[in-house]
């Protein structure tokens, strides 16, 4: 049988299926690991998903996710920072290796991108050894620069990676998302300088036509522009050994069996990734 | 009255009004230039839209458009250097400072962005010389990184100007658009290192959700999370001379007349741009 054990699905690629029985398929089927949203986490309950992975065996490659950090008012701010360290211990708990940071948009509003990437910066200096103590890395997701306005105001591996730096490694890093920076000039410099920040590694597939509101349009591994393979190697060729998490989301395989989107995700992922 | 002397009006942004009209409203409300593309200027006839737009004392800052020099075999790639050759004759004849170079996205099927990217540039290379004859300057514009599968392997400043700065400035510049390049973190640094290189300058503004496919839903300046005044003082700083030109695809705009249209980027340019 060919060899899952460096595979990690994440759930929200069939965010319909139960978690326990997600868990459960991924190990029978020879997974490595999972990685986890906080959201169906809750209402499974933390305390059993920790007990399931860690009776499964499963690493928890990701939590999703911390992070929106850019708000207008001060206020708004220490809510989110507040609740980035409930996602902290969250990941503590589930013994999750990196907390997913989706950094936030502009401010509602707001033209002043410099001002809201100095707000991400901020939170990031305040939750960094906070994280750390928890043994848990905050990996800062770089996201594709169309969703600057309303996401993710980080938008280069080279940004994520310079404000990273300013940190000790064991407390942020930086996620490779393949959907996010497959088309970056700078991409294999980028990747060789991040070296051990690289906190994770997901891969989906660039289909276009884009859907309205470019969020759930990403396509299955191979059938895109992306080549896979290439940047997997690239990857593990900076040093990265941890897995490859296979994160899509897409309206079109929400409708399907997740029993189904699994096996399809990694029979995809032998043929276009490993 | 407001000064419209440093604002250009690219036909596309109205495409549905006459050329001789727009050109002969462009004139008469003060506007100091137009931007053409091909296929408009073909329909009313070449010699008479160069007739026009001399007549009228405006200049023409751009001719959309070349490029689309990705292709999957020689032949092909052949006949789109011709074109452009054809190409750069047209904006000569129309007195076009720039032909703008959309450069073309993956070949159907490829994943081989290093492939594409080295097709553009032989193109350019093959290219430049007759474009530097012909007093013609070859503005390669950095696309959206979310248009690199399908419409542009050049998707940064700095890609662009690191292949631009291969050519005498004479054949070969950059086009700073607002909408492909106001995420980029080295947005700033990039627009110093290309001083000169700047070959046109154009704006519309961000808006979300993005529409299908992705292509149509340019905002009219100053409705969105772009802050345009401040480019504009970055490009300028860098020594740029030349006009602004406004650049809307927006099927919402398509929809209304070109003249209140004219009128509504007139306004707004004067509030959110100069």
């Amino acid at each position: 049988m060919s060899d899952l054990s460096r595979l990690s699905f994440n759930s929200q690629t069939a965010k319909n299926w139960p978690l326990p029985e997600l868990i459960e398929a991924a190990a029978r089927s020879g997974l490595g690991g999972v990685g986890l949203w906080r959201e169906p986490v809750q209402r499974t309950g933390i305390e059993r998903v920790a007990h399931l992975v860690r009776a499964a065996g499963l690493e928890v490659t990701s939590l999703c996710r911390g992070g929106f950090f850019t708000a207008p008012d001060a206020a708004a701010r220490r809510d989110r920072i507040d609740d980035n360290r409930r996602a902290i211990e969250e990941a503590a708990l589930l013994g999750a290796q990196t907390l997913v940071l989706v950094c936030g948009g502009l401010p509602p509003g707001s033209r002043d991108l410099a001002g809201a990437r100095g707000m991400v910066a901020d939170a990031i200096a305040e939750l960094a050894p906070f994280a750390g103590e928890h043994g848990v890395v905050l990996a800062i997701e770089p996201m594709h620069p169309m969703y600057c306005s309303d996401r993710g105001v980080i938008s280069s591996l080279r940004q994520a990676r310079l404000l990273a730096e300013r940190f000790p490694a064991g407390q942020v890093g930086v996620l490779v998302d393949a959907y996010h920076v497959w088309w970056d000039p700078e991409l294999a410099a980028e990747l060789a300088l991040l070296g051990p920040r690289i906190a994770g590694f997901q891969v989906c597939d660039w289909v276009t036509p884009l859907p309205t509101g470019v969020l759930t349009g990403r396509g299955m591994v191979g059938e895109g522009a992306i080549d896979l393979r290439a940047l997997r190697r690239e990857v593990e060729r900076s040093g990265y050994r941890g897995l490859t998490e296979v994160e899509i989301f897409s309206t079109r395989l929400w409708e399907r069996s997740g029993s189904e989107v699994l096996a399809e995700a990694c029979r995809q992922y032998l043929a276009h990734v490993v």
